[in-house]
């Protein structure tokens, strides 16, 4: 199929690679005109604005969106809209909030558009040689382009969700649970590493991935962590988050629904952001107040 | 090689098939004579009682354990003890506390016994087809039963892990970070459950395991589980505990470590085997008599 790919950043560049290994027709449009240059000797067509793009294409068109979620995919979005017609079909793949994908999905609608939300994950590698993706919106849309699926995709590795929304709904349930097992797994090896018995965490990890009930795939990248450095020695312990774990506990939040870990991964990652906190001192205080407990002043 | 095998229940059973498949000579006992016949018929050697096991053996002997941890384990490993001599080697295939494991070690040590605590996962078909296997002790004990593990494991499916206790101490953590996983991914389902999307939860663990971040062994049981019964309506949501947990728990109290994820997920089994609690007697109290707020009566 000939479809346009609009964002060229890690997760586009290697979907367009991806694309073209499987015979597809790519026209490639990034602010970034290096990426769009890369993209053109691997065999897309380079295209220097959206405007150029949606010429590239023949109606009903094809164009699939890969840029950070929030307002760049809004923006794109906007623009993108007057240039195409009746019957063509947006895909967001990027990790939008699966509220502004059924909003979006609306917009588009009135104009005849379709937008598919699709939920990918799978990393940069998954890009490369093969996602998992979650597809909402129109089923027939989805029909047509779910050959481009079959490409992209390991085996058996794309789902049709249903309604708008429920592909990036997914996606963020996804994130939700990563973040909940690998604050688990990291915890575990948290307290190995207390442990008088001195292990080697990248063969523990390895032994974890061969026939135990915690394999995983998460497991296989900590042995690969372990192998580079075997104590991580050259890493702070500072973990930042891009938005679907909050999503997933304000979710929680919305239904009413008790989702404790989830929540604490996520808080136990905005705690390692901070060097101190203000409710460790607090704490501190009123230990000292009603006990005369020790405290730790701050250095000048 | 020729053992002899202590403890014929879902997993040792298993075990015993597993090693006979492999070309082992196996003496088994059991209390059950149900379950000695059993392996009689497929090829072990049924013996009577301890003291006919070990009489079945040659010295140096081995003999393996697959007995509920706590009491049966000590019970069994007291009168094992006087029957064998030294230079035999018992190898503990349990969930025993490591710290248990540590003491036993030390103990048949003054008798010339090797003891290798072994954490063994995998569930019932990983005995049956190939453990996960974490040998702490003796290295040189270790190294004279090595190939039981090559052949009883998967492929790169066990681990010498050092001194005593650190198989069943490793066997610990690994257990503590499947509570954390398997709450993580049960938050997950609770949230698109709640959702209005209507999800195939089959569906969706099974896209989840091809190629997603959060493929797994778990996530392949959950498909597992949703595919004989899609909305899990047959079952309660009651989750009980069998001490690894609660074992990981008291460690990370023991270090003073910071294990949230793991120990919530802990308490959040023990909240399951609850209809109703103190606790939210006492807050639905409260805000009764600071805000008047609504209570919910219990029936007579």
């Amino acid at each position: 199929m000939k479809l346009g790919l609009v964002g060229l950043g890690k997760m586009g560049l290697n979907l367009a690679y991806n694309l073209l290994d499987h015979g597809h027709e790519v026209a490639a449009f990034d602010v970034n005109t290096g990426a769009v240059m890369q993209a053109s000797q691997a065999g897309a067509q380079g295209a220097a604005s959206l405007k150029e793009l949606v010429e590239a294409l023949e109606a009903p068109r094809i164009v699939w969106l890969m840029v950070p979620a929030g307002e760049l995919t809004e923006k794109v979005t906007r623009e993108l809209a007057p240039l195409l017609s009746s019957g063509d079909i947006i895909l967001d793949g990027g990790n939008s909030h699966y509220k502004d994908s059924i909003r979006r999905a609306g917009e588009l609608r009135e104009r005849g558009i379709f937008f598919l939300d699709v939920g990918t994950s799978g990393g940069t590698e998954g890009a490369r040689h093969g996602i998992c993706a979650m597809v909402g919106g129109d089923k027939e849309a989805f029909g047509r382009v779910e050959p481009l699926f079959r490409d992209l995709s390991v085996e058996n590795g794309w789902l049709y969700a249903g309604e708008s929304g429920s592909g990036h709904f997914l996606k963020m349930i996804h994130n939700g649970i990563e973040y909940g097992m690998m604050q688990s797994i990291a915890e575990g090896f948290e307290l190995l590493d207390k442990s008088p018995f001195g292990f080697d965490f990248e063969k523990v990890a390895r032994v974890w991935n061969h026939g135990s009930v915690i394999r995983s795939w998460l497991m296989e990248l900590t042995e690969r962590a372990f192998s580079k450095d075997s104590d991580l020695s050259g890493l702070k312990g500072v973990a930042h988050s891009s938005g679907e774990g909050r999503w997933t506990v304000e979710t929680a939040l919305d239904y009413g629904a008790a989702a404790p870990v989830i929540t604490l991964s996520l808080m136990m990652r905005y705690r390692s952001q901070e060097e101190d906190t203000f409710s460790g001192k607090v704490v501190a205080a009123l230990r000292n107040e009603f006990g005369g407990h020790a405290v730790v002043r701050s250095e000048e």
